[in-house]
């Protein structure tokens, strides 16, 4: 493994420097070298409270939640821009941001630019699924809210080639999500974007439905932006809500309190599956470095499983399998 | 109430006309008459067979799932058209199908036409959410893959007629599906609409997300055809799978079998709420008639709950103040 450290901007999130000084300091202990990125007295001041010690670069800025994406620009010193510029500099390995997203893409596609042949970069989430690894990848879940049929297939590739690299898939199925199994059913994205993948060389297996996404039809399922980031928040939107149901159907009565005494671990452990702060953040694809991108609600051990994640795709050989 | 049948197309679905034709007696025990529409010998064997008694309307063909849906116009003699023509004729107050859901939207466009003003009828789904009315209303779920901006506003209208009038919801909040609360988030598509939205005079409050739609932040959501089909079905196929998880984490250890003992009927009485079936069927909204599209898969349950629905809508006056 690289000695080369993971950047985190330890600024960006709902729960900055707190939570994201003590998720690197919980990646540090398991073995991945972090640097944080950001207001170095607030930083030291966290470092000393939570008793750790880890280098800081300092970034005089900050994009908040109230700024606009492309203020990355003006704000040349924000953490954000800061932490990928360290690994377009090769000095970090990768760069992880739970603050802002669209700021985080638009820095990583300012500063380390576009692998070449990929137009659009995509953001790739992970899902529970009955597939052998586990797992779904779903590929755009939000970088593009409007594309055209080839982008589909770049998406398709990049997600193929993360399942099989990252997730160690055996030549990964891909599928199109769509609102039947007929190729004659979708919108004309799809429609479109379909004749393009069956020639593709990937192993397309054909549209899946919403159905079908943790049902374990494919390991990867091609979608555009805007539908990919309704499927993902649904997703885990719903497991929350079924689980908060549970939860009160427990407490129901004294016979349903007793059992959940019971059942409670089992449960517990279900629960931690489908909680997004396992999977920690998402990876963008197609830019030319590794960019992870966390849910701003994330608290340390969300954090820490992004860098451990960011570590791991780094040190995948993903970026150059795709031309990075 | 009226005393007009609901007609059913006994002849589709995946388990006609056995689980048809025995949920027409469960609905017909429950006080809503019922006419069969199909074979007549195959539907009299039927209810000779369950011991039960209906009127049957004849209808010599059958739209199969691997026809068209536009072989409507050829098979003018399939179940679905006569069911539809009755509604036509004022000698049914609703048509239900659990076959070929584009032939039953075809049939219904072909015979019934659109409401004056209303280009493009939509389906409406209801799903489980933590509003007053236990559910939130998803339109459109399925009939038109690409929209207009226009055409959301449309569904809008709608949905929130629906849900007033038959749901009970008074004053029904509208939102509009996206990826971000943000007027600036979204897709073409939903920037264009949110603006038409705001001036529409509905009760509009704004962009709601994946994660926002069970949880209650809207009484009626508004997406495209092909979305809210993709919503639809992994809301459906999510909680099939939780379930399906949940069962088996449950059965891990001798301490959670017990524990599973105490909490089956607390689990169960949760799943039945999340079963699909328990809604049965989706109005087809927009044309002149009360028409509802049901799973092909639908159980008995499921067609005697979405003749049970069609009726009430037939007596809700919704129709009526949609224009038809």
């Amino acid at each position: 493994m690289s000695a080369l450290p993971v950047a985190l901007d330890a600024m960006g999130g709902d729960h900055a420097p707190e939570e994201t000084v003590a998720g690197a300091l919980l990646a540090a202990r398991e073995g991945v070298p972090v640097v944080l990125v950001g207001d170095p007295d607030r930083l030291r001041a966290e470092l000393r409270r939570e008793g750790g010690e880890l280098p800081v670069v300092p970034a005089r800025e900050v994009i908040g939640m109230h700024d606009a994406a492309t203020d990355v620009r003006r704000k040349r010193d924000a953490s954000i821009n800061v932490a990928v510029r360290l690994v377009k500099e090769g000095r970090a390995r990768a760069a992880v941001s739970v603050g802002h997203s669209g700021a985080t893409m638009a820095a990583a596609l300012f500063l380390l630019g576009r692998i070449r042949g990929i137009e659009r970069p995509a953001i790739l989430a992970e899902l529970p699924a009955d597939t052998p690894a586990g797992k779904v990848h779903l590929i755009d879940a939000g970088a593009n809210a409007d594309v055209r049929p080839p982008h589909l297939v770049a998406f398709a590739r990049m997600g193929a080639a993360y399942a099989e690299r990252v997730s160690r898939v055996r030549s990964p199925r891909v599928g199109l999500l769509s609102i039947g199994e007929e190729p004659t059913k979708g919108n004309q994205l799809v429609l479109a974007a379909r004749p393009l993948l069956e020639k593709s060389g990937l192993r397309f297996v054909g549209n899946v439905e919403g159905r079908d996404l943790m049902e374990g039809k494919a390991d990867v399922v091609v979608t555009d932006g805007f539908t990919g980031n309704v499927v993902l928040k649904l997703a885990e939107g719903e497991a929350r809500t079924i689980f908060r149901w549970i939860k009160a159907a427990l407490a129901r009565d004294l016979r349903a309190k007793l059992g959940a005494l019971l059942v409670k671990d089992a449960l517990k452990a279900l629960a931690a599956r489908m909680d997004p702060a396992e999977y920690g953040a998402m990876p963008l694809l197609g830019v030319r470095g590794a960019v992870f991108i966390g849910h701003g609600a994330s608290d340390r051990r969300a954090v820490k499983n992004a860098i451990l994640r960011a570590s791991r795709l780094a040190d995948s050989g993903l970026l150059e399998a795709l031309g990075a």
